[in-house]
């Protein structure tokens, strides 16, 4: 084991010669070996970690993973996983991100990078037992200290460097489904949208619009001018977000098929011939993402794309998922063979069964294809949690090369750390059930605290059929989550907005209105935590320290200003929660001083119909918001609506930016500083400004800590 | 259309000439046509019902299903099915309970008594609208009137008549897995319920008891002597439960299978022979339950083991489960074979998986097969919900013909209205999932309003793997359920009350040790349930008319005394709860005026870690309990204890009988009435008994409402 200190927060402990992930952005001086006596290490062909919990301690991390923000209890596989059924007991899901917080006496982050399998038995085998064990004895352990649970997070959010930034566009309501397959299809739903009046800002392409699933095609019959196409869409206000496959189909003269077996930019096996797996379009060979050369060659493929006018790609099936492959099939048509004319008795008609069963995602099949790294011959398994991750880096990469300072919309399914510096995760294939409301919210705060900044859930759920209620109720969470999709599988009910009763559509359509007129604040916070590198989302605990607020696992706060309690059980017309402070109840849908309500500190039961959405100002803070529009683009930047709740001072810091490139990061960017201070019974206003900010005029309510509006000012800049 | 009235409650309207069920015990007199007019009527070749939802309307009901206690959003098939993966979205599990209430301004029960599938779709489709169709023309619908939610519900259970009352061991501890395979694990798991400390009363023998999964035989390498062991377990103080299957495995010399070839008893096909299915025996033949000959023979069956000294059966596979027939496997093999050395194209792929996936439990199969009743052939898929309660109809006849007054443990996994007469279900195959703790409160108060008054789960889950939260958390729930068994699957975690941490079983074991004090009040309550068909889960809502109470879905009304309100989430230490009345919070594990704490009317948090449970003594309710003992058997009933909770007066009537013979029946059982009355700042007792009850004292705390301690009685009977 070698020492390095990184900065006065963080040190690293490296165990043999790990493969280099790319995944942290700062690098460390060697120092005397230290002991790490926070946590026993057993090392050995298998490297592990020990430490014993208090009774009181909680796990927080692991990301995109089951169970609750409390990670104690589980057993998880960090393994990126295509898995479509994400019941309580999956042990990975698309995700391997290997951070956790052991929030004991004195709290410190852990970050294991370790591109192979690792479990975490956080408490499961035995409840006070954290062990994690490695598949393999060459790994980077970062050990993160820090005053508390914030503080780890901002250090170990350092450590791995800044999160991506899509274009503010993607900040818009999006509508997918498995799949609108042609022009007709997706122009009617876009003058759907228009017709019931409801914004949206991007429709995506499922694998359908390609041309038999082979990448970076167009299938001709279904967009014969998909150039044209995309800019008449363009005008009508619509942003088109195709999907793109880690597979490459292998089809004589197609091009890039071609083109990756002469270069050698594809994954080997064992014969060192391209490695056939079959996923949508069949037999594929795998991009080699690892070998920079074929990132490169992959990531400029966009470029077909984004010179008609796309600027928006989701990565897929990149676990990489494997359908099946010769190997396994052949197993299971053998299997098959043997079974015919035989009077099977039970366990070999399981046998056979589960041959078939299991052709998916085999851990065979992983360990039996190749990578080249600097020349060296890198077993898929080894480094398996690395492939999503470099598919969104290739893509990234080729962008950048593309339109060096523009911003695309890019997100993936499979992430390890490192990757959330190239894009952002939607959640998968989760299910229409209430339980993965519940299960989104608590992945939310995991994630952010991974480096995950752009994230959000398929609204409704991807597979089975949601209903209106439930749908409206998913809504209301990912209202504030960075993206806001609804996505929904071939065979489901259809879920758009429109697709249920007046009323319900009525109830969403003002949902989705209100996104929009929270753009200002849901934008500011999210650039604010990706240049300070915060949290976006947050737990309770991390800015409360009460026992309750220690163990709230279905509130959030979002950003600096506001804590949301969305409700997630079908027919509850309210809900419990904790208020570890007098926060003040935001009616979005009332006027005047009925949109205010004052709730002390303390548990409370609220009353919350299908129309109303639980949204709570902090003390002292001040929540900024404009008017909704039919689109990012559309809305107004000259008029911002401010409220603040003020016991004695509040200052909110307004930010805004071109919204399409990355100067941003130059320091071009525009900002208002809103201060108030409670003088007597008067309150003094202080209003600064950097940059050239379009806001004209603000409207600020203050109310008082007895919900009173207590001043209206308007406010010309 | 015909009309009957049944009673003042109760009106049956005849369409068709429906199959004959015997699910109700009421029959009606032929009364001038009614025309229904709470419900809209689709006549034709499927019969349909229509009902428009108020907003705030509620529908309860539908027994084992899914989703909340208000089924509304829902859609739901009536339609057994082995299915183990009891996810959100599943739409039949193993019981077909079609009795719900709607609970609208004026609320009514409807119950439907048809045989073959039938689909609720309460509010999924369009969120307003109830629509029920059945696959059929022929029905008895029944309107159940009543003044409110428990008059609905009592003249409901008069309709379906008395449920099944188990003798009073089986109100015990009891542990199962699949398998404790033979003498040897047997044994030594009993010794360790004694070595442990851990009162317990019932072994479980899953199949692999049998020789080769044969009913009704014993492998005799596993159980040399099974009646030897038998008694010599007996002799310890456990009782052995063994599973009956519903197939009769097809092998040339046992005798069942060639009796009941030669005799007809079994299910045919198309062609008249006896239809070949596979189960765990690998080929089987089905008893055709519906024939009264066939059942008589399979019921007494049963004595081969009664011969043994068992005294208790649960009834599995009996939807019937169909791993797979000759049919299905054939066409996926041919599948196979037309797969072989082909390019397959991912549809083409998908075909082929799905063909082995779905062997089990196809439409197809349950199509192909024929019963005989009075001489006609019915396809079983029009009777499919009547097959294990036919079975379990079989097994009651059989053993009350072995031993006509003796009761017997006996339940089943499948079941339709009407079964609840002749045993208890458990809810199948569930998994070691949070949330099938909450799942499992939720069914409760649903079964017992379809009848089902002897219920319970595998407490800590059958499927997947458990940690000892979760199995502590649940058994705080199935310490209340009449079934309380702690059953699990091959091949997952040890899940007994010692296989974790000391501290863990020590908790465990006071679960256990409470379960055993309350008995006298859960089988009490249980026998006051079944005599005088009324509920012993009840939502809050049948009890209370606030509208918080309506819509509590966590909590529940134990008999008359008690609400209880179990933790179901993991890492827990607390949860919310609304007391509709002050209520008094007994602390369990506590002593002296510690044990009680006064809740007020209202919403509360309430703390609970791992060594809480819950357990609030409702206002004018007397709690009566005993001590634990060793098993059911050996506890102590010279002694009672009964906790008082008195505003102004309390009465409760203790009940207790032999436990073992139905003369309860006729009269003899014994009871003890117990009225507090408060005249000023004392308190008069009564006691009034009938029969000879055993109890020789009486210790009596009478709480008042500021939840202090005034009385202290010892009474000497």
């Amino acid at each position: 084991m070698k020492t390095f200190k990184i900065n006065e927060n963080i040190k690293k402990y490296r165990f043999g010669n790990p493969f280099e992930t790319y995944s942290v952005v700062l690098e460390g001086i060697p120092m005397h070996q230290d002991d790490m006596d926070r946590l026993i290490i057993g090392e050995g062909d298998l490297l592990s970690i020990k430490y014993e919990m208090g009774k009181e301690d909680i796990i927080w991390g692991l990301g995109e993973n089951q169970r609750g923000m409390n990670k104690r209890g589980g057993l998880f596989e960090s393994y990126c996983a295509d898995d479509p059924r994400h019941t309580p007991d999956k042990k990975s899901l698309y995700g391997a991100h290997n951070f956790i917080i052991i929030d004991s006496q004195k709290p410190f982050g852990l970050y294991i990078d370790f591109p192979g399998k690792i479990i975490f038995d956080i408490g499961f085998t035995h409840k006070d037992i954290l062990q994690i064990e490695m598949e393999g004895k060459d790994a980077d352990i970062y050990i993160i200290e820090g005053s508390g649970l914030r503080e780890i997070s901002r250090a170990f959010l350092k450590l791995i460097g800044e999160s991506y930034v899509p274009p503010k566009w993607a900040f818009g309501y999006q509508q997918s489904r498995w799949s609108y397959p042609d022009e007709k299809a997706v122009e009617e739903l876009a003058d759907a949208f228009d017709q019931y009046d409801i914004p949206c800002d991007a429709i995506y392409l499922d694998i359908d619009y390609m041309e038999n699933f082979k990448d970076f095609t167009i299938d001709a019959d279904k967009f014969p001018n998909f150039k044209h196409f995309v800019q008449k869409l363009r005008k009508k206000g619509f942003r088109l977000v195709p999907i793109i496959d880690a597979g490459v189909k292998i089809e004589a003269g197609y091009e890039i098929y071609e083109e990756g077996v002469k270069k050698e930019y594809f994954c080997v096996d064992e014969e060192d011939n391209p490695f056939v797996a079959a996923v949508w379009p069949g037999r594929v060979h795998f991009p080699d993402f690892l070998n920079p050369a074929a990132r490169k060659w992959f990531g400029l493929q966009y470029k077909i794309l984004t010179d008609c006018g796309i600027e928006g790609f989701w990565n897929d099936m990149n676990e990489p998922a494997i359908f099946y492959t010769e190997r396994g099939l052949q197993q299971a048509l053998e299997q098959a063979k043997l079974s015919e004319n035989q009077n099977l008795d039970i366990y070999s008609f399981f046998a056979l069964k589960d041959a078939f069963i299991h052709l998916s995602n085999h851990p065979l099949d992983y360990q039996s294809f190749y990578h080249k790294v600097d020349g060296k011959r890198i077993n898929h398994h080894q480094v398996h949690n690395l492939y999503g991750y470099n598919m969104t880096k290739a893509a990234a990469e080729g962008l950048k090369e593309i339109a060096p300072h523009k911003r695309f919309l890019l997100f993936s399914r499979a992430s390890y750390i490192g990757m959330h510096r190239y894009g952002g995760i939607w959640t998968g294939d989760n299910h229409s059930w209430w339980e993965h409301i519940l299960l989104n919210l608590k992945m939310l705060p995991a994630l952010n605290l991974c480096g995950f900044l752009y994230i959000g859930a398929d609204t409704g759920g991807f597979s089975g059929d949601t209903n209106a209620q439930m749908l409206i109720r998913w809504m209301q969470l990912s209202l504030f989550t960075p993206l806001f999709r609804n996505h929904s599988a071939m065979g489901t009910r259809r879920q758009e907005p429109f697709a249920f009763d007046e009323e319900s559509m009525e109830t969403m359509r003002k949902i989705i209105q209100l996104r929009y007129a929270l753009i200002p604040y849901i934008y500011g916070e999210y650039m604010k935590a990706a240049r300070h590198k915060d949290l976006y989302f947050t737990a309770l605990a991390f800015e409360y320290e009460d026992e309750f607020s220690r163990r709230v696992e279905d509130q959030l706060l979002v950003g600096e200003s506001i804590m949301i309690a969305p409700l997630y059980q079908e027919n509850a017309i309210g809900r419990y929660i904790w208020l570890p402070e007098d926060m003040l109840q935001w009616h979005f849908d009332r006027q005047g001083a009925e949109q205010y309500e004052m709730k002390h500190r303390g548990h409370h039961y609220i009353e919350a119909d299908l129309k109303e959405i639980p949204i709570f100002i902090r003390k002292n803070k001040i929540l900024v918001m404009g008017s909704h529009g039919k689109n990012i683009d559309a809305l107004d930047h000259t008029q911002l609506r401010c409220i603040g709740f003020v016991e004695d001072q509040a200052s909110y810091c307004y930010y805004d930016d071109d919204g399409e490139t990355d100067e941003y990061k130059s320091g071009i960017y525009d900002e208002i500083r809103i201060n108030i201070k409670k003088k007597h019974d008067d309150y003094d206003i202080h209003i600064e400004k950097k940059g050239n900010p379009r806001v004209e005029k603000i409207l600020l309510d203050i109310v008082d800590q007895q919900g009173r509006i207590v001043e209206k000012n308007v406010i010309l800049m």
